[in-house]
Formats: structure tokens, sequence, C-alpha cells
């Protein structure tokens, strides 16, 4: 009968408190979160002074967030707690390609370009031509979809992160499909590049053995009306990071082609189609949670 | 074979990642922690836009974080870790006093003042007689036994959230026991109070239906050679919040009689006795996990 604290029933007493007129969803996530939590604890057995580390770790990852660095997400995604929500909120049918991490870099409003122009305003890196087909589930041709692309440069960075170094929109660009669904632009081959490793998150992952690496590929927002939203990439086959994300973004599926060229100005070619499935109208109707 | 992510297998893909040379301990505990982390996502079947909220609430933790206050301890608390983790390292025999929650208001250093000496200094509040003994498991009195005792004001602040307010060192002292085991000391009757609410912690509190506040106690750390480190409270029986601590630190055995007195000068008094457990060498040996 009593409510105080005991360790074997921690979760029950904590989880005893919420109110009857706690907002419901976040009563609900809050229980299994203690439910979780807990055990984590008991599993692990964990001490007063690793308690403390892991106090001290989540104020500096809160402390080194800006408006241009996002630790939590990082923590996140090097977790694989980012795939598994993407995972969880885009659930498609096998034959539509796959969703995979957004990532911080992705700016709205890149220039409309016409379908062959080219992205890559700062001359750097190994021209490559981008293009394929957006299809439906039924293999028809998507007409005016629009192709939101980006990747960072061949020096491993986009250019928001070097805002003084990089042309404005260098790699960056969006292109309609026409009636036969086909999309076509030139850019570079990417290159692999580090997640920010400088902060609690980087050290975390050398303490693990684990490296800040993420395997070369080409971000790809893909809209158009009546089909749902697809954030994904393509990777670079090959790619030495390919096994190895640091956020676990790669999925066997969005590995594309790079061919080798015997044209000199365009050094590499990346078919890829994409295919595209009906917007789920659950979508809009999913209630905004309450913000704690 | 393939090692990248599925929903199915997500957790093993992330602690596979987990290289030959990691930190034993740390990779034992991230082990651990994707695995609950992960069944807590599927169970709950966290939406992005859920994701983001976290995301937002743990960045605003953070960054409301300052020598003054600590977000994230708090945070630890009120989902009932941080008694857990203390449970855990502080396993006693049953017939020693338990332990509870540190708390953030210790300060090291306290006056060493004469057995029956006045901590309560700003002249507010109820006054209250603390006395008792302090033994071993044998029921034998422990002598130079260290009491050192804290508490809030009748205000219900500690004398360290109002420097300008409060006299330094106010309702604080350390009181050594004599051949006899014995304490005794003068302060107040403590008052319940909040926690520090005007933060994402007490916002959430709010959401859950869950109140803020602490019932009445005095904070105890009692030490001695040859014995296990004491830190604990002492809870006044009937106050209104002993069955809803919003950090769950009460335990049955350590709710205090408080006696009405019939005495102008002194209107209550508080006897409880301290049992202390021999200390426990694997303490020392304890080895302190690498910091991520």
């Amino acid at each position: 009968m009593s409510s105080y604290f005991t360790e074997d029933a921690s979760a029950e007493v904590v989880n005893a408190r919420i109110g009857p007129r706690a907002d419901r969803r976040l009563a609900e996530i809050t229980t299994s979160l203690v439910e979780h939590l807990h055990a984590f604890v008991k599993d692990v057995q964990l001490t007063q002074a690793e308690w403390e580390v892991a106090i001290d770790f989540l104020t500096r990852a809160g402390q080194i967030c800006s408006a241009e660095r996002q630790e939590f997400i990082l923590l996140s995604d090097v977790l694989g707690v980012s795939m598994l929500v993407d995972a969880i909120s885009h659930r498609r049918p096998p034959s539509a390609t796959p969703s995979t991490v957004f990532g911080p870099f992705h700016v709205e409003g890149a220039p409309v370009r016409p379908l062959g122009a080219d992205i890559c305003l700062d001359g750097k890196g190994e021209p490559c031509l981008f293009e394929g087909t957006v299809r439906d589930l039924d293999g028809r041709p998507v007409e005016g979809a629009c192709i939101d692309v980006w990747s960072d440069n061949a020096d491993g960075f986009y250019d928001v992160q070097q805002p003084d170094v990089q042309p404005r929109w260098n790699n960056r660009g969006r292109f309609l499909t026409g009636a036969d669904g086909r999309y076509r632009f030139r850019g570079i081959k990417p290159t692999p590049y580090p997640i920010p490793d400088d902060g609690p998150v980087g050290r975390m992952l050398g303490h693990l053995g684990r490296h800040p690496y993420r395997p070369a590929h080409m971000h790809f927002l893909v809209t158009a009306p009546g089909y749902e939203k697809l954030v994904t990439h393509t990777f670079v086959g090959e790619d030495a990071y390919l096994g190895s994300d640091a956020v676990f973004g790669v999925k066997e599926s969005l590995i594309a082609p790079f061919e080798r060229l015997e044209d000199a100005d365009t050094l590499w070619r990346s078919p890829y189609d994409f295919v595209l499935a009906p917007a789920d109208t659950r979508d809009g109707a999913l209630p905004r949670p309450t913000t704690p």
C-alpha cells in the first residue's frame, strides 16, 4: 500500500505518481521510458560515479548546442535512434524507394534549375551526371515531381558549413520532372566526411572504438502532389564506409551505381530511379504531441 | 551478413559497431542503453514530431544548466533514477539506517559546533531540538561520528539559494559525538518546498499531473572512521507531501517523530538514532569509469 520508493518496484512507484489529468500520450511515453530506463540502470548496475559521468555528458551536450550545432540529434543519430524513428514513421510498400535520415544540412528554397543544369558552383570535384525516372508503384512516370538535391563539396563540407568559402547554393538545386518522369542534373561524385566529432558525442564514439565517418552520398527530397514525401540519399557504391556509416543511414537499395564515363567534362554517371508511394492520409491527421 | 540498418534488428546493428578496442565498461553500458532505448521507441511507436519534442526538451534542459542549476539531475530525480542509483550503490544490512538522495544543496566545510548549539541563524521558524545516538550494527555507540546537517529555512529556501537574504551557514552545522555516541543540536522544524519548476522538467511534471513539492526534511551526512558514509534525511511525520515526494526520497524508516514540547523556546523535539554499517572495502576499489 505504501507509495514509497523501493529498488524492486522502482518504476511502478514512479509511474503510479502520474496524475489523472496528465496529457495522455505524454503519460504513455513517460511510463514506457521510466520502465526501460530503470531496467537499463538495473541491468548494468550503474554506479554513482557513472551516473555523474552521464549527467556531465548530457550537460556538455546541451551546452555545445547552438543555431549551427545540434549535439542531441547527433547523439540520436549515432545510437541509431534517428533511423529507428524514421523507419517507424515512414513504413512504405517494399517496392517503394526507402527513406533515410534527413540530416541537418538541408536548406529550404534552393534555386529551381532546368533539367541537366550543373549544381556544382565552386569547380571542385569530379563532375557526375545524376539521372533517372520518378515512378509510382505501378511503374508509371510521375510528372511534376520536385527533386530537391544537396551534397557536400569535394572537400567534404556543405556550403552552409563554409559560408565564407563556398558560393551560396553550391551543390544544391531543385529540378522538376516532365511528362516522362525523368530528372537529370550535373553535380560531383560526393565524398565521405566525418560528422562533427569535437564534442561529447565524438569523444563517446572514440571510446567505443567507432569512427565518425559517413559514406559518400547525395541527398534527395522528392515530392509530388498525391505522393508521400520521400527523404532519402543515394550512396556511392564501393565507398569504404558503406558498411560502417556513423549514423546507420545506408540501405542496400539506396546504393547507386557510379559509372566511369569516357567524357572529359563528365567523369561519372549515376543512374537511379525513385518509386513514390501514394500519400498516406494518416500523415496530416497525426496529433502534434504536447510540448513538455 | 549485411550490417545495414533494419527496423527489426536495429539495436543489434548499432551494437555490432562497437570496436574491439572500446572501453569495456562503456561498451557494456552502451549496449544495454541501446537495447532499452530502441525497445522504448518501438513500444511507444515514437513519431518524428515527438522525437523533435524530445530533442528540444533535452536541448532546453542543457541550456538552462549553470553553476547554480542542474536540470539533468532534476530530471533524474523526478524520474526516480537518482533514488535507484543510490539504492544500487548503497545496499546495507536491513538494520542499518537507509540512505536517500543527496540533493544539490550540501556545502562542504560547515562550522563544527558544540553539541546542543543552534544552527538557525535567521530567527525564523519553529525551534526544534534534534537528538539521538549513532550506533553500529551491534547497538554499540559510535564515538567521534561527524553529523553534518542542513535544511531549508522557514521560507523554504536553503541559504545558498538566498545568499543576499540569509546569513551564511544558516541552518547548517557539524557536530561530533562523544563516547556515548549522542548528538544534539537545535534547528527549526523543516518546511516543504518545491524543486525548481520554472524549466523544462517543471513543465513536464505539470503535463504529467504531478506537483513539484518535497516533504519537509532535515539532511544528514553521517561519517565515522571504519563505517560506511551515510547520506540521508529524516522526514517530518504527517507532512502532506510524504506520500508524493517529487523526487521519491521518502523511506518508511526515515520518518522521524516531531514531538510538541511544553517549552516556550523549543517548540519541537525530533529524536532519531542512526545505525551505521561497517565500511565496504569495495568502495575504494571501484574503478572510475572513463569519461566519454
